[in-house]
């Protein structure tokens, strides 16, 4: 089986990936970017896809459920989620007080934010934190840092001047595994529904919200993403938590389309 | 008047600002980062802050209301929506079909997605366009193009080789001013509120949403975020759209409390 997921090397989409699918027979495929991987299963040129969803600290990765809504026949078959333990990396021989500049991708500056600002850093964004990593070792520099995972230590040969840097101790970030068969068995399962409302109208998404509760169903997860349109015209995603039943789903469907909403079911996991 | 926004020369916020501040005596202050112009307001640093809410392609900017709330006495008190004409940015003999590389700041890069896959291109993050178009200045190289505001194009003397390349022509980006005066006129104004929910419960935000309904509060926007501390725990920015009066907001926030939520009112604005 081919999964693909966001690449470099010692990335924490790396560890997701090489922990969900231990146990299985894989055959891993790195890509550039989080549409990058999301393009890879919706042409169907790998079986699976793990991306992250959502992070404690960040939120949603506006660019994953972006990226989903593209193809029409992707589905969310699983989720995992990972603790996010974030270290301070150097070249061997630094000295922490010596260190001026931390050096990560954007969401990893974000969440060590407080840290960074205590100890008086300058951020400086990278790609990856892999490739902040690498670039600090070419550079040979002992006056910065690099932010990552544990793992970037021994792929690189860096020292861990300190451990758990993150601003918040229980950060974790949210996976979500993508296929292209849509599951339809009936078992009670989360459910992923994407609905764009049919017309503007005040009070919408009090409307829609009120349909889920007159069934019953229990909301763990919502976001509103712009439709891209025009300013302001948002679509929203519903995550309903793991006590829904297949029938349910297909009666809130109903409602919703009957209503004038369009609406798609682009996830059932556990 | 000292007025912050996100620097460096050239970038869409400093467009932002020296339209709105215009006609006022004013004295600009450049910051490196959202969080560190908001900081600059929160500090009293400044007296007027602009920072980027949302955008047509890139939805909410998580990073402005994330540092917003940090601050308590922060209030919203205007808005000014700029239009968003992305420009391919390359060193004078460049050919457009010998480019090879986009670089400029990620959401950019989001808002061109299409355009630099259509043509092929690798995308390239920077801190900033601005710092994107200077690098391809200094590197000499005519095998890639730095996308941002046609600003960039008289400031650092490059070839606008193609104009407006962004994936939606009608891409636009709202920009909210940020002071420390709490403007509590009776005007109809929009208002910006933030829910903390006391407790997690099924239903929560439709049982918070119907308390707008029945006050006839018309909501144009609504963005979830973390709290930070748990996966999946949300507090929820909530825009009422320009109809609204000091009196229903009131009543909003009396009842909203009773119900054991905590309530603040960040802006009020036209």
């Amino acid at each position: 089986m081919k999964v693909a997921y966001l690449g470099p090397q010692g990335t924490f989409s790396e560890e997701a990936a090489t922990r969900y699918f231990a146990d299985k027979e894989t055959e891993f495929w790195m890509f550039d970017s989080i549409p990058d991987v999301v393009e890879a299963i919706g042409e169907c040129r790998v079986d699976k896809a793990i991306v992250p969803l959502e992070n404690t600290i960040e939120g949603t990765i506006n660019m994953t459920i972006d990226s989903l809504i593209s193809y029409e026949q992707l589905f969310i078959e699983g989720e995992y989620i990972l603790p996010v333990s974030l270290q301070l990396l150097a070249n061997k021989g630094t000295i922490r007080s010596d260190i001026k500049e931390a050096w990560s991708i954007s969401p990893i500056l974000t969440q060590c934010r407080k840290y960074i600002r205590s100890h008086h850093m300058k951020s400086v964004q990278y790609d990856s934190s892999a490739s902040a990593a690498k670039a600090m070792q070419l550079s040979g520099r002992t006056d910065v840092a690099a932010i990552g995972p544990r793992s970037l230590a021994s792929l690189l040969n860096l020292d861990i001047l300190e451990r758990d840097i993150q601003d918040n101790p229980d950060n974790q970030t949210r996976f979500i595994i993508v296929g292209n068969d849509r599951l339809r068995d009936q078992e009670t399962k989360k459910t992923m529904f994407v609905i764009t409302p049919g017309q503007d109208q005040p009070g919408l998404l009090s409307a829609i919200l009120n349909i889920f509760a007159a069934l019953s169903i229990n909301l763990s997860w919502i976001e509103s993403r712009p439709t891209t349109t025009k300013l302001g015209v948002y679509r929203f995603f519903l995550e309903a938590n793991q006590m829904c039943s297949l029938e349910t789903v297909n009666k809130a469907v109903t409602i919703l389309e009957t209503l004038g909403h369009d609406v798609r079911i682009i996830g059932r996991y556990q």
